[in-house]
């Protein structure tokens, strides 16, 4: 199993917006085989920061997902979050971890 | 539940070693009250590269782990790697996070 990470922070004032889409994401991805689970997290003192960690059967399963139709659906929605949405670009960031222990 | 995550990147080359501490130092934080578990990562691109994923009831639990004896012995076992374990300072990240969906 590996996990993907990946981490954004919103600098247009409307992360409570984001975090109802976010919830809404991480349905749609449910359903993807080879998906084990998803978590979306948000910073406690940071609420404008999310970090989405993804688990995955394995590297193959993840890459797959990035060229899929819900990838890119999940990504387009978020055009549907009333006023702009903007991200600060030094803050994206994606990660593939290995898990060593449990 | 909060998510603590730690992340540290090793300079000294050694991070097979490092790995294998963290695998003995997780068994050791769940003995902890309030911790419901700890995952501890590692880079698959950057080996070198390390999170700690911990879920904790709440802040105060986190708070009251990082004062204990537990925290303390888990971070002095580090000295027992042989040769020298040397971290990026500026890699090394603290963060809390709410979830928000799973």
């Amino acid at each position: 199993m590996i996990v993907a990470i990946s981490r954004i922070r919103i600098t247009s004032g409307n992360a409570d917006a984001v975090a109802e889409q976010y919830r809404q994401r991480s349905r749609l991805v449910e359903q993807v085989p080879g998906f084990p689970g998803v978590e979306i997290l948000r910073g406690h003192d940071q609420p404008d920061e999310f970090l989405v960690f993804m688990r995955w059967a394995d590297c193959a399963c993840f890459e797959a997902y990035r060229r899929s139709s819900s990838f890119k659906e999940a990504h387009h929605s978020i055009r549907s979050i009333p006023g702009q949405v903007r991200i600060d670009p030094a803050s994206y960031e994606v990660g593939v971890f290995d898990v060593l222990g449990e």
